[in-house]
């Protein structure tokens, strides 16, 4: 069924979704009334239209900074740097940091060709740079793979003498984990334990 | 983000998406190229638009009888009664099976208030009575939980007469498992459904 095999081939194509699944999906969508389709289309079509990156943090954002960035509670003299803007939420769950953050969009992988100028490094160079208040710590929160490593080393060597201090958090986070599946108790004690490196 | 947000309450409506699988989803989509978001945008407005059910087993069909029904191959004598169209999948994939299926689209669920009017029970009734060549057979694969037995049980009382015999396939312990890991359902089907050696 040519229709309902190109569905499938588009669903397959979401991080994590296998054939069962999205066969699964194309069956909800298909008991779906008309009105709830449309919703989901017209949600999605939304988000292409607003959502934006933040000029400042390059997380999520629908209308200039970001809501964390625009929030005057923020300590400013601290920036959390993370590989996906999913990352912020699980870090803002844990409830232990208070300071901005830098979505990096990726992690350095000379692997697979993505080096610096493909995620948001030199973004973060001209931040720190210019930040009034200037900035007392850069905390890298790249996943602790050998990519998010990579990245946070790189980081490491070209921030210090521009920033107070940069750590690393380490404590609790299991190597070869991802962030945005660890659980609010592991990445709280690990934004505590964190390391300068 | 108002957006983000009901983009993200849409994709919780997917069987088993929770929190977090939405908002890998919806990441994908906001990296994802207009191109991409389009295609699948279409792909999915297509199924809606294509695909019907077929006339005669009611599973999926985009242009009349389904390809299933329309194979001059499959013996007309059998059919597998299944509670959704992704079941003819997975017993497809047995390669054990050459008769024709019909789908209830559900099971017989009187906690819920769903009865036989609300599954397509009056058209297998139909079916089976006007089918030519008669049926031989009718196998019931509805899923081994308590809906599934009781709508077992109610079609195997109404097909007794109208068929040469019902069956319902074998449920128990799978090859390769493990007695020691088997939940108590599973194995109280097995020893229910035990023949002679
Ligand atoms: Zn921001
Ligand atoms: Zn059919």
């Amino acid at each position: 069924m040519k229709s309902l095999d190109r569905f499938i081939r588009a669903l397959r194509r979401l991080p994590g979704v296998g054939p069962r699944q999205a066969e699964r999906f194309a069956a909800y969508f298909l008991r779906a009334s008309q009105g709830e389709t449309e919703e989901f289309i017209h949600a999605l079509a939304a988000i292409k239209q607003d959502v934006k990156l933040c000029p400042q943090c390059f997380s999520y954002s629908e209308d200039g900074l970001c809501e964390i960035c625009r929030d005057p509670d923020r300590d400013r003299g601290l920036i959390c740097v993370v590989e996906d803007p999913q990352d912020i939420e699980s870090l803002e769950k844990t409830g232990a940091y208070k300071g901005l953050y830098h979505v990096l969009h990726g992690a350095i992988s000379p692997m697979d060709g993505r080096g610096a100028e493909q995620v948001k490094v030199r973004e973060l160079l001209e931040r720190v740079q210019h930040a009034q208040p200037p900035v007392r710590e850069v905390i890298i929160a790249t996943d602790p793979d050998s990519e998010g490593e990579t990245t946070a080393l790189y980081l490491a060597d070209l921030l210090r003498g521009l920033v107070g201090q940069v750590t690393r958090i380490g404590y609790g986070v299991p190597l070869g984990g991802d962030i945005d599946y660890m659980d609010e108790m592991t990445l709280g004690y690990s934004l505590k334990g964190r390391t300068k490196i």
